[in-house]
Parts: structure tokens; sequence; C-alpha cells
């Protein structure tokens, strides 16, 4: 494909653009063979709608069914599973996996090609599994902010640095996720300690502690 | 310190007695400057009470009390913050951070001068505060680990490769935890959608989901 009409130029539509353009692609043509949308989910049926049929149409969204893209039938839907921000470019699809969903082969096949033209990893994905792969997306992206919140709020009670957080969150992704710590050398009287010392100087933060608790108990021991 | 009895060979110890041992440091000695115990938290109040006074004691504890090295009075705490695991050496104190306690300017200062020689980043820690420090480690640690375990039992549930979530992990790291995603964007029909396909397909993380997904209004947003 060489022209590929983008609408959104939000996080995502911006750095997929950018990309396009990297690879010689008519981002921005009157005669689109596909037509991607990078707009908000909720915006997604709407924009479908209005489009003259003819050219391909997709869109980037995680957790959106190709329904949306209705009546258009040649359809897919490419994913990149990653978190972007504004202040980077192209460079921040690298690496990074795609969720390619379709429900005709050609139409796969058309998914599976775009992702590798953005540089992307793709992998298939059935249309009736997006939220439940969406919820994990979530999991571990957004959630793993929250922790980085949560610690923080207690580094600063406790006067150390919440900086020196980011070492050890990036040294347990590179030791492969590897448990260590308390619950997994079975050290519930520390996991206690750390509860009351929360209770005491930050209850709002005690039934995240043992909800992540349990859960570790339960998933990763 | 030229003479420091390292006692205690576990994931903590192995990779400081290498790493002084690296800067010409004597580690199994009869007369120590100081004796450094790697020893699990729980036995650490009995290995002090059996040494000999007369050297320095401390240990590498994150929760424990310097009260557990009683009855020495030349006593202080280096807690590297970081995860280790057996496979890697010394340089996995490189670049890390690490909390020291002590009652009195001189210990502070044999503390201070331990972690530097450990390549370690030392601040100080008040012993009082260790208890809510160490909770804040756990959060960054090992309830990632907890995080990556439910977003991979989803991403097997949907079809979707686990490998796949850790370039978003790193990423959302490197991107100075920017908050992306449905919570950030106020979506709350995606989180209500994601609730009722986990409640359907891993009820197991129901609780878990609606917890952080709470945690990350009050947190992260």
């Amino acid at each position: 494909m060489n022209r590929i009409n983008v609408i959104g130029s939000g996080r995502v539509g911006a750095a997929v653009a950018a990309r396009l353009r990297e690879r010689g692609v008519a981002v921005d043509t009157d005669e689109p063979e596909l037509v991607l949308l990078c707009v908000p989910d909720s915006a997604i049926a709407g924009v479908a709608a209005a489009l003259e049929p003819g050219p391909w149409v997709a869109h980037v969204s995680g957790g959106t069914p190709l329904a949306a893209l209705d009546p258009h039938e040649r359809r897919f839907s490419v994913h990149p599973l990653q978190t972007f921000t504004r202040t980077r470019g192209a460079e921040q699809l690298d690496g990074a996996w795609a969720a390619v969903t379709a429900e005709r082969p050609d139409a796969l096949g058309e998914g599976m090609r775009l992702a590798e033209m953005l540089g992307l990893r793709p992998f298939e994905l059935a249309d009736s599994a997006r939220t439940i792969y969406h919820a994990g997306a979530v999991f571990a992206s957004n959630y793993v902010v929250t922790l980085q919140r949560a610690a923080s709020l207690l580094f600063e009670t406790a006067g150390a640095p919440p900086e020196a957080l980011e070492p050890l969150m990036r040294r347990t992704i590179e030791n492969g996720f590897e448990l260590t710590g308390p619950i997994a050398r079975g050290d519930w009287s520390t996991v206690n300690a750390h509860r009351a010392a929360i209770e005491h100087a930050r209850p709002e933060l005690d039934r995240l502690y043992e909800t992540l608790a349990g859960a570790t108990l339960a998933l990763a021991t």
C-alpha cells in the first residue's frame, strides 16, 4: 500500500503517520487504498459510517470490535501494544507487538503487512477476545503507573527518594519477573507489619496492599 | 575498610561479597573491621547476639530495625534497593540505590562509605521509617510481578502472546509513568466492559482489576 489516509493525530495517529511517511507512504490523499482511523474509540463508528465505501478501512483501537467499522466489509484492526507520548515520534513503534484482527484471510494479510510496515511484531487476535486482551494491557501498563504512585507515596512518607524506585522496577522486568521479597519467602510477619504501618500512615493504601498481597500469593508463588 | 566478614551467601550476600572482592576487600577474615549480616531477616538477631563484640556490625535487610543487632552499638544497615537473582553477579548492584540507617554520625558515615564501595547510591533512612519504606519496595517490585502474571493470564485467555507485554511494561517506565488508556481518558464504559469480560472468563481477577481501577483513579489521574 502506498496511499493510506490516516485520520486522527493524537498520540497513536501522530506516531503512525510519521512512520508511514518514513516508508514513503502518502498519508493525506484523495484516493486512498486504506483509511486508517486513529480517532478516539467513541468516534470510530461515526467516522466509519461517514466514509465513502471502497477502500480498506481499519482502526488502531485495543478494545473496539470490528463491527464499529460498519458498513465497510473490507476491514481490519491493528492495535499497537504500546503506550505513546507526544514527546516522541515514529521510533515509539519499534520493538512493540501488535494485535491484528480480521474476519477474512485477505483482510488478515493486509493487517499483518500494515503492522510490519509500521515496525510492529504482529500476532492474530480474535475479535471476540479483544476485551480480555485489552484488560490485560491495562494491567501491564496503566496499573504499573498505579503501583509506582503508591510506592512513591510510601517513600515520601518514609523520607526516601521516589526516583530510587525506578532501577528496582526496571530490574524486576529484566530478571524475567522472578518473585523475591517477603511473600516469595512466606514471611507473613513482614507482610502483616507492612499492613499495620500502612494502616497507620497511609490508610488509603491498605486495601490495595492487601488485595495485591492476596493476588501475589495466588498468582506468583 | 579492608576486612569485612560477609555472613550469608544468598542472593544478596553473594552479590555483595563478589563486589567487595572486586574492590580488594578480604571478605572471610578472622579480624574483621565489619561483620556484614546477609542472612534471612528472621536469623539476624540470633546471629548478631552470637557475635563477639568489637567490630562494626551491619545488616542488609529492608524492613529489620537496628535493634535486631543488639547488643552491638557500633552498628548500621545498608539495604540495596534492588531485586537479585542467583544467575547474575556483582554488577547487579550497579545503578541501584541503597537505604542507609544509623543512630550515630560515625555509623552513618560507615554505612554511606560501604554503600558507595558497593556501587550503590545511598540515601539516609530513619530506623522508624523502615517498614513503610519496605512496603513501598514491595509495591514497586513484587507487585509488578503480580501485574505481569495477571496480564499474562488474560493474554493466554485471549490467545495473545504474553511476551508481547514486556515492551509495553518497559516503555511505561521509560515514559516517566505517564498514565494513558481508558482511565486516563475517563472512559468508564471500557472499564466496565473489562470487568464484565473478566467476571465471565477470569473471575478470580475481578477484585484485583476493580481495586486497581479505583486506586488508579485516586492516585494517578
